[in-house]
């Protein structure tokens, strides 16, 4: 069985930790210097790991391991959410690297490029597995500041190199470790999660339009006000959506803008970001139901009410074969401390699995934040997940 | 009767208008270069029409008749909403110019800074009145990009320069021309409106904090999300608000924002500004008592609310004589075609009313559209307003 070096793969992690720190987590936003400069690190770590390592077209890292044989591929991000957590993505890339240098041979290790969505949802997974156009990086731009793409891949000195794509019969398969980013493994006082499926991810952006006026000389009964029509579509929202759930199902307004914003100016125009998820298809097509018919109600009022759908995700099934392994590995490594357990967020590996059997591994997420600067993992988890990892690895190649 | 000259007046409106032009409106936010420039404009037209004119240290313009005897004050404001409309303010400056130019001697004229709020609630009229501190002007910061207001003090070129004062005696009174801003003069078939009072605005930011989460990962029953509380407690104003209050009275939730308003995060944090409106003292204050017991019911959930109040003002009753002298001008150029009605929005003239008789005349909006590029109204309905206003001053003068 393999054994990896604890203190190597923990310094690894402190050291990218480092790259655009934030309090004690990181802000490294996709394609900014920072975030450069972490994949720069990681690439300088597997080329010393005996990997040939570069930056793709879309700011993928990709270390393929030239040796002969059959090969896995290992992985995750390294970009951030605005100043969030130092280990949410990197995690499953420095314990990429540790496996392959553990291993000594068979790992191929990847970092998919702005998995947060910084400027589109997984276009690094998306471009390996073929499944973005040139069109969708032209027209994509930063979700804050509204930067196009295509100038931040120049800024990043990535304009015109060649995007690395799938190349069938290379990999028995894709694995990646990740922090849970939820309180269920903390609340059972398990160590680690075998991932069985991912939730999908369903995302509206909702646009009400209304009469911008004066907020104090037009009547009540005149007013044409999308804040309020905003407000009242979510209410309804959270009033309805808890009759028609399944158990697991969550859903989120994560944005509201009222236009033009004013104290003393009734809305003219507002706008709602809105997402649920969940794993089961029949409940995800419900809830779509539901929120159509909420909009529909909503534009029976004074104001207009769009709903533009901008992802609809199928919920992904890990291998079953990837997944034995890691349970095997896990019950080796920490008898009774594990679980299987479904994916509440999405990941990479669920476009990766279209390609190549995928499965992932989690290990516990302190008070079950995420995407937060306070995130945090014990430092023994950290090293048991990697061991785990690496031992299921070193099997499926064996096999 | 005194005449004004139609085209002069509608001449110096229309420059004005064409400084910071947006469409068929203007953007012209306090203390830019754009707003400086009409400032500029003004003090030469009130110059050329014999007046002593100069800019203040918090960017009054003030324009004195040398003239011995009584005196009255005109005036409004020259800065604009952010794309807002070109008469919302600038009307009663260019009116007052207008008036002391038909009368020859006895007007003083008026632009006082900043009406629209970009850094402060009324600080011209305010600091015209003794009413505001060095120390409120140090902690002011821009509303939309945060600029201390000392900074944009400088940048204008007013640091340093002494502020004016009123001066007891000199004044018979303060008479402030508006357009409407509402559609009560045009769904009633009228040209002109002696207000009768200035409804109060009171004002409140209310904080909600919660807890920043992954959208996907964290259980719905174990959620602290801020902007759901802010929702919630925005529904239930919506919800009770109709039941207690007067005919008049009115609510707005102009801002709301989500932090950090990213798609996939539980929002930790939210903003909402809140205000009401009305004339009865007695109507504001069981507004303020329900906003209150709503808050606290809010506060019973899993979020923090902290109710900040930023404005609570008092109505403010017009003087009857001035009234009278405004409502027998108005009969006698436009019989039938006048009422008396209370101002929904607030202007300058309710803090000079702390100091001298004060009163407002309105000209129809049309479309009741106002703090909008579209903003407009009939030319004839200004000329009329204007010669009214004159008529009236003159009056007052001879008494």
């Amino acid at each position: 069985m393999p054994s990896i070096d604890p203190a190597r793969f923990l310094a690894d992690l402190h050291a990218l930790r480092r790259i655009g720190e934030y309090k004690t987590g990181v802000h490294r936003p996709t394609y900014s210097a920072v975030d450069m400069q972490a994949r720069r690190y990681v690439v300088a770590r597997l080329a010393e790991a005996g990997l040939v390592a570069d930056i793709d077209g879309i700011g993928n890292v990709l270390g393929r391991d030239p040796s002969p044989g059959p090969h896995l591929l290992l992985g995750s991000h390294l970009e951030t959410q605005n100043h969030a957590g130092w280990l949410d993505g990197v995690l499953g890339v420095v314990a990429g690297l540790e496996v392959a240098r553990a291993l000594g041979r068979g790992i191929d290790v990847a970092a998919w490029a702005d998995e947060e969505g910084h400027y589109l949802g997984f276009p690094g997974s998306r471009s390996f597995i073929g499944d973005l156009t040139e069109a969708e990086i032209t027209a994509a731009r930063n979700r804050y500041d509204g930067t196009p793409m295509r100038d931040a891949l120049a800024a990043a000195g990535l304009a015109g190199r060649p995007r690395a794509t799938f190349a069938p019969g290379r990999w028995r398969g894709f694995l990646e470790m990740h922090i849970e980013q939820g309180d269920d493994l903390e609340a059972r006082g398990l160590r680690l999660g075998v991932v069985t499926s991912i939730v999908a991810i369903w995302q509206y952006r909702i646009v009400f339009t209304g009469q911008q006026n004066h907020a104090g000389t037009t009547r009540m009964a005149a007013r044409r006000d999308a804040g309020l029509a905003a407000v009242r579509l979510a209410a309804a929202i959270d009033r309805r959506f808890p009759e028609i759930c399944a158990p697991r199902s969550v859903w989120t307004v994560g944005r509201i803008t009222l236009d033009p914003g004013a104290p003393s100016i009734i809305p003219g125009r507002a706008e709602m970001l809105f997402q649920f998820r969940d794993a089961d298809p029949v409940v995800l097509a419900r809830m779509a139901a539901e929120l159509e018919t909420l909009v529909a109600e909503a534009a029976r009022g004074p104001c207009t009410v769009v709903l533009e759908p901008m992802a609809r995700a199928t919920p992904m099934v890990c291998d079953a074969t990837l997944q034995a392994a890691l349970e095997k590995a896990a019950e080796a490594r920490a008898p009774r401390a594990h679980q299987r357990m479904p994916s509440g967020a999405g990941h990479d590996a669920q476009y990766l699995a279209r390609v190549m059997p995928a499965a992932m591994l989690f290990v516990p997420s302190i008070g079950g934040i995420s995407h937060h600067w306070t995130e945090d993992t014990r430092e023994d988890d950290l090293v048991l997940g990697c061991q785990v990892l690496a031992d299921a690895a070193a099997a499926l190649l064996a096999a």
